[in-house]
């Protein structure tokens, strides 16, 4: 496969819908570029997955986006990223492969202070510890919290904004450990390390303040994925098209999926892994 | 395969470790049976995918457990029970199989009065209608309304019952749907649709007072099972052994699980579906 056919879509997959903020991000950043998007939506989630176990799914999945040509790979799912990336690349290489992680981390080290970062993220993201060591791997001395957040990932997926329980759940998520809630030397930085987080950025600066800095590895990803694309001339020079594959579940990815991607899917492919 | 060998063990499979629940309530009645337990934790949860998906996973999920030789199958997934039972009936023939809805429709519908019964249980399980159904072929007059509980289910591996949080959760899943809340005219019975969900019956008799009573497909359907071998001929004279194979993360299965199964679990044994 010529990676260089800047004409190429650009591959994103994720283990289900949560990765279709990513993919917002990514086309707002780079309007004239083709996507193929994959939801792993028969294996969902990988969150309580073994390392071993999210690494044989992510090739498969990753595996259908290069069989259909891409010419880079975004891995839209934290869980994957975390655990699963170095395996990616070593196995679709040359084919330039982004995960969520490292630009995440980024964007937490350029914002935060002396009180530090929280991450919060699914149980295996934290366990794993991928976020916690790429933003010391940037900032050593920095100081460090994570936090699983295991009711998110559904609560996000009903998209009951308004329900005082939907606040009263985020709220118990963050409980001492932002600014905020009465704890002074909290980090006054949120990472977001869970794809679902993002629809729930703007609840969470109404509920926690204007002191606490919440950031989604969503844009800073498009805008490094972007930035590569550039620097290796691979910029698309028309396009825009954006389609849809997901292992199971058509109508539940397009009707759940619309709240991730901030406007309504189309067609999606059922494809099987 | 001789069907009719009594000393077989009965073979259990979930999802997952919710159907721990089920095993224990099966262990309980009756104590000189062996049972194998499979969990398909690589796969979990089957509650948001498709009949079809949720069909295939089901078969291979039995079929391990035919391979080892069995006398009977246990469907402990309400999911899989819902929509997977005739199929699984046909393709193992002439082992018996058993799920928990008709079981649990039963237990409902003994207790019920004119105010009818609420089932809980998850997103796929209400919208596939098949408590529903099982409540209506056994009293046509019955009053029923289903409610999906997606929250419960991560809240039940959670364990966190001493939390406000979980009784908020557990208050919202029933707001509006029992007598104590308010409504004179709310169903009386409350059938738990899900195997994770028995974890929360104390919990909610406790919030919702003596009036509602709560029922827990477990407890029947593991009568219902002793019954058959009864009337089949193939009670067990000795045994009591249980063990347990599941398709992903063996360490979070002994950890969680123990919480379903209300005792600690000894060697789980990795297996690939």
């Amino acid at each position: 496969m010529a990676v260089s056919d800047a004409n190429l879509p650009i591959g994103v997959f994720d283990s289900g819908m949560g990765g279709l903020t990513v993919l917002a991000a990514l086309r707002q950043h780079m309007p004239t570029e083709d996507f193929i998007y994959l939801g792993d939506t028969a294996r969902l989630p990988y969150g309580t997955k073994s390392a071993a176990t999210v690494g044989r799914y992510a090739v498969q999945a990753a595996n259908v986006l290069v069989q259909r040509g891409v010419k880079a790979l975004v891995v839209a799912c934290n869980t994957a990223s975390a655990t699963a990336l170095d395996l990616l690349a070593k196995e679709f290489a040359p084919l330039p492969v982004f995960g969520v992680v490292d630009p995440g981390a980024a964007a937490a080290c350029a914002v935060t202070d002396a009180s530090g970062v929280a991450v919060l993220a699914t149980e295996s993201t934290i366990a794993g510890g991928a976020y916690q060591r790429a933003l010391l791997a940037q900032q050593p001395a920095l100081r460090v919290l994570g936090r699983p957040c295991p009711l998110w990932v559904t609560l996000a997926e009903q998209a009951n904004f308004a329900s005082p329980l939907t606040n009263a759940i985020l709220l118990d998520g963050v409980a001492g450990l932002v600014k905020t809630a009465g704890t002074p030397d909290a980090p006054s930085v949120l990472l977001l390390g869970c794809t679902h987080f993002p629809i729930f950025t703007a609840q969470l600066k109404q509920l926690l303040g204007e002191g606490v800095r919440v950031i989604d590895s969503a844009l800073t990803t498009a805008a490094m994925v972007a930035a590569a694309m550039q620097a290796q001339n691979l910029v698309a020079d028309h396009g825009g098209k954006a389609v849809f594959m997901a292992t199971d579940g058509v109508q539940r990815f397009q009707t759940v999926g619309a709240v991730f991607m901030g406007e309504a899917i189309p067609d999606v492919e059922l494809i099987d892994l």
